[in-house]
């Protein structure tokens, strides 16, 4: 059943409580079927201004996001696939900062195409990455990977021919010293033994790598969603993801990865730059955007 | 759609949260189906401890409680029949104590047999009144009535015989002065305008006469579900009612009608009561109870 799911959602409703000021309600629904997902979704809906997808497997997960976007007026987003996505952009733009690349110049390698690494693979592509090569070994993966204009490749591809490397795999030291190729940047996210440890990385000659340690989603959902509701937003688009990670990539100080989760002036930031990029991008709908929630 | 619901159910939730230390979320469901609610609610119902039933219309009220009662292992409750009922009870008991009468040795008249009136014909039933008669123009609702043992009359019947009389039919001025018997005791609950009002009543003749500004169902809810919980009991049975109806009876003062509804001594004594009628009529299941919610 759905029941150890909750102190996930529950510990996710109080960051969104302390951290953004968004009043979230953590809700099981108990069954594995997508269209009785999706109705149930849909029939309590008129309670909630937005819905966040959480722990829901894949590949039903994508699917049920799909459906939920077109039928509910009102933003949903699936963090596992979007948060994700959008805290680890951040992570790699200031990790290309450090090691003197530019995302848009490079060709970005994704490890593992589950929920978070399709996420991720496609942001970055979103983002303007010169190349989004991807490797996983389930072939299910692939076809919703290349539809997004990713290329798939085997794993040894991935790390010859990527200048920025995100692993998402769950496999602990599936990367080998051998395998880095020198002056890479190396973001191995699987918690909490990564896909290669940031030491063996740079010594293998990795310009910059770093663990998951501090890529926590808590730094992405909570302004999103509010910037999403202030500005009255159907949708959280692309501009307002982009916004919220390049917000989260110029808070961040000196040499960390991410800026500090618990400050309040981040997510106050992030949240304003979603609003403001949805109004940009006329996904606000002004009769219904509020100053304050 | 359900939004209007909302501010009434929120309201609802604050008075757990605030009396009883119950943490409830109002969740709206968006359907007029009986069967699309009852598999929502029970998809959804790991998310909770137990299920308040809130502003259902009836006749479907009926058998979506009688369905979640059957299915889920938790307590299930449809406020709008049986809290009102509870409370209505206690009233009932406490104007009998001023008017010299006791409940058991007399005629109990309902009119209206909505889904607040057949609940407290049916509690009153329950409660040992020697007999309950009852009245409404909706053929529909008499099959139900006299399937719980409630005779059906027409109005004029009820007034002549009853000697305690609950009107409950939403028609201001329903009862006219000359239809009250001497020694009557009469709660004409219609709000903000009742059936008749107490003073009216009191001068043809009736031995006490209240209107429903103090009958509110915050007096019952919040002790019955937290002492349903803190049972572990699967369902809040009769004994569990009836404990709650007496002991919010005990609690009144003077010549008041009900106890002060933001006392938090009375919702606690409630919680108490409920819980030990759990645990003496076999419904508590220890193995899941607690001392602390």
């Amino acid at each position: 059943g759905p029941v150890p799911s909750m102190p996930v959602m529950e510990g996710k409703a109080v960051f969104y409580h302390q951290l953004a000021n968004v009043s979230a309600m953590p809700i099981l629904i108990d069954t594995k079927d997508v269209d009785e997902f999706v109705e149930t979704v849909v029939r309590i809906s008129p309670t909630f201004g937005g819905i966040h997808l959480e722990d829901i497997s894949e590949p039903e997960c994508f699917e049920i996001e799909r459906r939920l976007i077109e039928i509910l007026p009102k933003p949903v987003m699936h963090d596992d696939v979007h948060g994700t996505a959008v805290v680890t952009l951040a992570a790699a733009l200031v990790a290309c900062r450090h090691a003197g690349l530019t995302l848009e110049e490079e060709v970005v390698g994704q490890i593992g195409l589950g929920a978070a690494g399709y996420g991720i693979a496609a942001l970055m592509a979103d983002a303007g990455a010169k190349r989004v090569i991807a490797s996983d070994p389930n072939p299910l993966s692939h076809d919703r990977a290349r539809q997004k204009g990713i290329e798939v490749a085997d794993m040894e591809t991935v790390m010859n021919e990527a200048d920025v490397v995100v692993a998402t795999t769950g496999v602990r030291g599936l990367i080998r010293p051998e395998m880095v190729r020198k002056g890479q940047v190396i973001l191995a996210l699987t918690n909490p033994y990564p896909e290669i440890d940031p030491e063996s990385a740079e010594r293998a000659g990795a310009a910059f790598a770093a663990d998951g340690t501090s890529v926590n989603n808590v730094l992405g959902y909570p302004g999103i969603f509010r910037g999403a509701l202030l500005s009255g937003a159907e949708d959280i688009n692309l501009p307002m993801k982009l916004a919220a990670a390049r917000t989260i990539a110029e808070l961040t100080r000196e040499s960390e990865l991410v800026p500090d989760a618990l400050d309040p002036n981040v997510h106050e930031r992030v949240a304003t730059a979603v609003r403001d990029a949805a109004v940009e991008s006329g996904a606000a709908r002004m009769d219904r955007a509020s100053t304050n929630l």
